[in-house]
């Protein structure tokens, strides 16, 4: 049953690399339902929901009208159209955000609103949807996943992830190959982004493929014991000089205490998550103390999530493609569910896109299982490399301007 | 007067992402004075003047046999014959040293010495060269430069600071998308590798020629001011909620102090170089305490000197050239010299390639210039920019295998 009107666009959370990819696929696939005259306008919300609260609209349609600045978008980090951290409290809490939301959808014609963003944004398209099904406003809610921590449930992945695996999978082979120079004993610790999940830390193995693996990789999958990593860093000093490790911020002790708790002066972000720094120089010092040779901690920080210059391509061609597939659910009556990537039992990899119902997803983590972690846990087996290898292929090729990525901002 | 014999080349000090250009260089310049019937053999010694005085030499013609290696040896970071960070003494102090390397040199019927690195090095290249003068063994000693600090004299530039820079400039633009997302005021502090010169942390200012300037750039050449940086903040504030701020790992205050003196445990290097680390750390705390604001610091840390999957292809192509040109300078007599690039005064970049006496370079630092760095010293002029685009033109394009660039060990 065809429903006509306008659609409203937004995204959430922290950036990606492949954010905006999802965005251009959501006005690839309107701008078709606009040729079939379903879709009007597609609006983008400034800053997310925040945005929208206080009708901070532009029109993408008119913004992206060529397919040149599509092409760029796909390759420009983080979110063009502003991201935000709020999180939708519940109608019986809030009930004036919601009228107001609905007032606006109603006075803009939107019946279809799509959410690229992580668990919390997923939240805010099952409340919008639940609070939706009551009015005689009909509206299709459908969220896009996007998380470099790969850690959404009922995915076999996620937009943003292949390309954030790519970069640490580069930069560990890089890392390796400098800190192999020297022949005098030093340990390298490589801290990766990921809180409650090590997929991103697992893709620091991928350099394995050309014999190439950094030495020990601990994810916060397994708890975390001071002691084994010493004997561990001890096993590997017998054969090599430079030992590098990988390790998640988020690894956590015995006792569940997160290893490098206390160590920053950061505080909690805006949704209580405590915002986690330091496992690396945490275990930095204690490689000193224990050991006592050189040892240095690099952070990946930032770059992880928006070093679009090394983006993968499948992860970008997937995002785009989800994002079409997101108003096609949508054109079809699909409304509360979250756009999911289901791999194919095959030999050579390959992707088809569904729908997952939100309800369940939002507050759920899906963690590294334990066949892709070895015996001690200070490895990612075959079957965890088989996984991760082929989301990180391809390259995206930017177009370059002055020697730098070209990016388009709006 | 034509010199027949072999030839040894090693590489010393820090890796690049264009040491191994510069090595390829020599390998082709050398093969080339193999079939003119000068150079009969070119060794590699492993991990520089240590690996040459343990006798641990590879033969380089055999192992680089193809074209294919050649390509792919340009396109991986850091030494692939290993380095170190010894600098001789003075004969008068270690003349057993000295008898060994000319006793070695003998026996393998060495005559040419190309020595690939940065300033210790080059100190190496004047004290082998002085002392051989003195002898009856002819032999001709070439300095090739190479650091990502771009600090030596008498060069232009150095090979491997463009592909440094392209990185900078690069993750500059892109952190700049990724903490422009949000519209809560935040300072994010991004601190970038230079000890005494502020050659790299200018380049992030490289993405103003798109429009796309970090706020904020300080360098070692100017004392820094706590009291001036808080005021800067607090003025672009006034103006948007997102500052970007470059900083130099090397920066100091007034009295000379360095700014991040004392904040990390990290010990002096084997010159007792002082290990910086932590200006970043330093200035978010300061922001933290004066403004109040989200702050975060990014230490760009080891991929800057090796992220070739980002290298300038006019440093890369550079590199090899002054490789091979440093090869044709010792077949036509050159000895005691570094090889260097000269900017012709034209309106297109283009350089020719010369020598400079190496005496008086070894123990100069090259600075970047007043001109380059605006009156409140929280900038780079016009002319600082125009002096450094050049250097990143141009993406190298590796071969990639596995969704990562391809490298070669040997």
């Amino acid at each position: 049953m065809l429903l006509y009107g306008n659609a409203v666009v937004g995204q959430s959370g922290g950036p990606t690399a492949a954010i905006n990819a999802t965005l251009s696929g959501v006005i690839r696939g309107a701008l078709s339902a606009k040729d079939d005259g379903i879709i009007g306008t597609l609006f983008g919300m400034r800053n997310g929901i925040e945005g929208l609260l206080s009708e901070e609209l532009v029109d993408l349609f008119h913004i992206f009208d060529t397919e040149e600045k599509l092409t760029t978008l796909e390759a420009t980090p983080a979110a063009a159209l502003g991201s935000c951290r709020k999180r939708l409290k519940a109608p019986s809490i809030d009930a004036d955000a919601y009228e107001k939301l609905f007032d606006i959808f109603r006075r803009y014609n939107i019946r279809y609103f799509f959410y690229i963003g992580g668990n919390d944004s997923m939240d805010t398209v099952l409340k919008l949807s639940e609070y939706s099904s009551e009015l005689d406003w009909e509206m299709r809610f459908i969220g896009v996943p996007k998380t470099i921590d790969n850690d959404l449930a009922a995915t076999d992945h996620t937009p943003g992830f292949g390309s954030a695996a790519k970069f640490v999978a580069t930069t560990m082979k890089e890392i390796l190959r400098d800190v192999s120079v020297y022949k005098i004993p030093a340990v390298t610790i490589v801290e990766v982004m990921g809180r409650d999940a090590g997929w991103l830390t697992a893709s620091a193995a991928l350099p394995a493929l050309s014999g190439d693996a950094p030495d020990l990789i601990y994810l916060p999958e397994r708890s975390f014991s001071p002691e084994e990593f010493i004997e561990d860093i001890k096993e590997i000093q017998k054969t090599k000089p430079a030992v590098l490790v990988a390790v998640s911020e988020g690894i956590r002790d015995e006792n569940g205490r997160y290893v490098g708790e206390g160590t920053d002066s950061r505080a909690v972000d805006a949704f209580g998550h405590k915002a986690l720094s330091g496992a690396g120089r945490v275990l930095e010092a204690l490689v000193k103390e224990k050991i006592g040779c050189k040892v240095r901690s690099v952070e990946l920080n930032l770059p992880q999530r928006c070093a679009s210059h090394i983006a993968s391509l499948t992860d970008i061609g997937e995002s785009v493609m989800i994002g079409g597939a997101a108003v096609k659910a949508a054109l079809v009556g699909s409304t509360g569910v979250m756009m999911t990537f289901e791999r194919e039992n095959s030999p050579e990899y390959s992707v088809r896109i569904a729908t997952a119902d939100i309800n369940g997803i939002a507050n759920e983590i899906r963690r590294v299982p334990e066949e892709y972690i070895n015996d001690r846990g200070n490895g990612i087996t075959e079957a965890g490399i088989a996984y991760l290898a082929p989301l990180i292929l391809g390259e995206l090729s930017p177009i370059y301007e002055n020697g730098m990525p070209r990016h388009i901002v709006i």
